[in-house]
């Protein structure tokens, strides 16, 4: 109702939110204003809340999705890495559950030759969070001032942290309004969240592992590839090189799901061992980390490489290095029960005969929460010993009283409610189901389908 | 993200911005957690400004839409009038140029035998408020406490006040967060805003005044038919009798714009002169009010009353007692020159001769507001002298260098802001215009097209 009168002021807040909320494409201009104005604490939560909630539903274009992602990269620092030499090539997970490959990735592209500034996040949700598995290591500190971060890069090639006040501050103070604002399940916000803070990195190359399936934040297959070609087409406008893989989360990656059990899942795959899936994410992602940052010249060639550097265990001694670097004790890499551990274990067993069909990844990673190895509210602090070591998988036989999985606990009362809920997650049928693959698509360029 | 864990906790309010979010109906128990927490505080603005978002975008049902104006309703107090024998009946226009009915009709209806309980609002946007013009009579008081509001009734049968704090306090804090979230424009908010008022007013039955045309804020006839309807089910869901008239906005209502210049033009009504319109239009409010009020059998009757009771003089009477009552100085009654008197005044001329096609409503508010008769920013204090005359309405003939009408002024500089905007907004073409309609629709029962 103020128009008429506004057309003699200066361009105000709320003929912005307006605009968006009539559902028309707001100018670069227009988002710097937003974006820049709710940094700075000039426009207030709620002018901000409103404007969030008009793009949620009415979306955004891809130039607005650029032109955001923009503005909260450049309303903070962004790293100057070109002191080094080799490509600066990092990988983000949209999260899942057992998602462990980032502990892999970083050493392993380091070993052959790239630079891996890996700024990480803690759980969201029921998915683990790498700040929390790396803590569990004793002694390894993810806080690194920017100098820090820096000495370790150049010593090793590879670093992980967590987001500094000086990353992308927009993000933060946006994202802290979006969990209560009921405005995190966009694609397009999520998509200018990671990819502002992912090239505050100093990156060229990014390799997205998104998510699908029962433990993804993106349950359907579409929706993954719909937020996966977004940040794919949103890093070529900033004039990145980005890829994205969509791989499942139907079920946990691997075989074990807790902090303390990932590292030591980590430290098998670094050996070339560790389980199948796992491990075979790893070479793949990898092998496209070592094309984009040209290392190799394709990505098979990039994927052997990656599995001769796990099997010569150069890699799983870069990551040694950095544990080390980063105040970390790295014996706990030849011996990993110097990691924290429950106090008791208890297994759970099928109640029948038969093929475990599926497995709602989901439960399992709320099971890990209740047990105390996610937090329930952001306050919780984690017990990095708790978690699930699983037995058997989707596709696997089982009899009837025969172990699937072995609980890791410290809290009895805690036990027993993650067990009902592991529980009631399998389910187990008369014949085996058909297999799913493990990466689904690559999503190479905007709009490829391949 | 955060549904999986939820489900242990209470009902959180981000659950129910987000149920609206996606285009849910929310149960009456999430309208009222919504208004309540908001009104007291336990729900922020940035939560509440969210859910106003989703609200506007999504639209609400009309089940929604009740439980809104109930909650909102509730908030404060409701007055008890039952003590007032006869039927309570009150009118509200969702506001234009020059439309000073209520004056006329608080006074016209009591006089008839009713009550008339009329809490009322200052200008918004391009429109005049009723508030303001009652200011303009030298020591009419509109803020009294209810018990004083009361004994007017008691003694007169009208009062006019404006909305006290203890009347629909979540709609004072919504409205004044609307304002500045982008918002205000949505049927369904406008409705709840409008009704939890009117009701409070503990009235039996409502006639709804909906303006449409250039100077109204609902510029399509569509547009306040929905609004029309929608408030017509709420009334009626509520348990009240209502009836909404859509009438003509497309040019000024009568001839004189301005507070002063409207109180004397109102006085000329209650004395069964004054502009064909503007006198056609009150017996016709007059009418549905007695009729809706057991007051005359059918609103022809009770038109028929309503134009011997301004012939009469006894409206005019009633009129100068209501004042009195008010503390203002009725002797403006009989002598318009005491309202206060802009110094200067200027005649506008016709650059041509031919017929007024179209006059831009909403422009001649503008130019009334510019010459300082309405507020540019909340802050601003009114001058109630300043306004404008109309010589010619659409469909008159003029000739070149004839005035068109006189713009009554205290500064030079806002004369001549005014003076362009008036000039720009006559169309004067070669042919009369088709005549337009004051009266476009009645909506008498939901869902009724007559």
């Amino acid at each position: 109702m103020n128009a008429p009168l506004a057309s003699s002021l200066p361009v105000r807040t709320v003929d912005v939110i307006r605009k968006k909320r009539d559902g028309a494409e707001l100018a670069r201009a227009e988002i710097e204003h937003l974006v820049r104005g709710y940094t700075s604490g000039e426009i207030p939560d709620y002018q901000a809340a409103a404007w969030l909630m008009s793009a949620v539903i009415r979306g955004l274009t891809r130039a607005e999705t650029a032109a955001l992602t923009d503005a909260m990269l450049r309303s903070g620092e962004i790293l100057d890495l070109s002191e080094l030499s080799p490509k600066k090539i990092d990988k983000h997970s949209t999260g899942g559950v057992g998602d462990k490959t980032s502990l892999v990735l970083a050493p392993l592209a380091a070993t052959a030759g790239l630079v891996v500034p890996m700024i990480s996040g803690r759980g969201l949700g029921h998915t683990g969070g790498t700040l929390d598995k790396l803590e569990a290591i004793p002694g390894f500190n993810v806080n690194l001032p920017v100098p820090e971060f820096r000495r370790v890069l150049r010593t090793c090639g590879c670093a992980m942290v967590g987001q500094t006040a000086e990353i992308a501050p927009a993000d933060r103070k946006l994202y802290a309004l979006r969990d209560v604002t009921g405005t995190v399940e966009s694609p397009y916000l999520i998509c200018a969240s990671i990819m502002s803070k992912k090239l505050a990195e100093g990156i060229d190359g990014l390799v997205l592992d998104v998510k699908t399936g029962s433990g993804a934040f993106m349950k359907k297959q579409e929706d993954a590839t719909f937020l996966a070609e977004l940040m794919v087409e949103t890093g070529e406008r900033m004039g990145k090189q980005v890829v994205a893989l969509i791989t499942d989360m139907d079920q946990p990656l691997g075989l074990l799901v807790g902090n303390s059990l990932e590292v030591a899942e980590v430290v098998d795959v670094l050996r070339g061992e560790g389980p199948d899936d796992l491990r075979e994410l790893c070479s793949e992602l990898a092998g496209w980390m070592l094309q984009l940052g040209g290392a190799t010249n394709s990505v098979a060639e990039g994927r052997g490489m990656a599995e001769r550097l796990l099997r010569s265990g150069q890699a799983l001694e870069k990551f040694g290095q950095m544990v080390a670097l980063q105040g970390g004790d790295s014996s706990v890499i030849d011996d990993p029960r110097l990691l924290p551990n429950a106090q008791h274990k208890m297994e759970v067993v099928s109640s029948r005969t038969g093929w475990i069909t599926k497995i709602d990844c989901e439960a399992i990673g709320i099971a890990c929460i209740i047990l105390g190895g996610g937090r329930e509210k952001k306050e919780d602090s984690i017990d990095p010993s708790v978690g699930i070591a699983l037995h058997k998988k989707v596709g696997d036989g089982i009899a009837r009283g025969e172990p699937i999985c072995r609980i890791h606990y410290n809290s009895q009362t805690r036990a027993a409610r993650a067990k009902t809920l592991i529980e009631a997650s399998y389910r187990i049928g008369d014949t085996p189901p058909p297999q799913r693959p493990l990466i689904h698509r690559v999503i190479e360029k905007s709009g490829d389908k391949n």
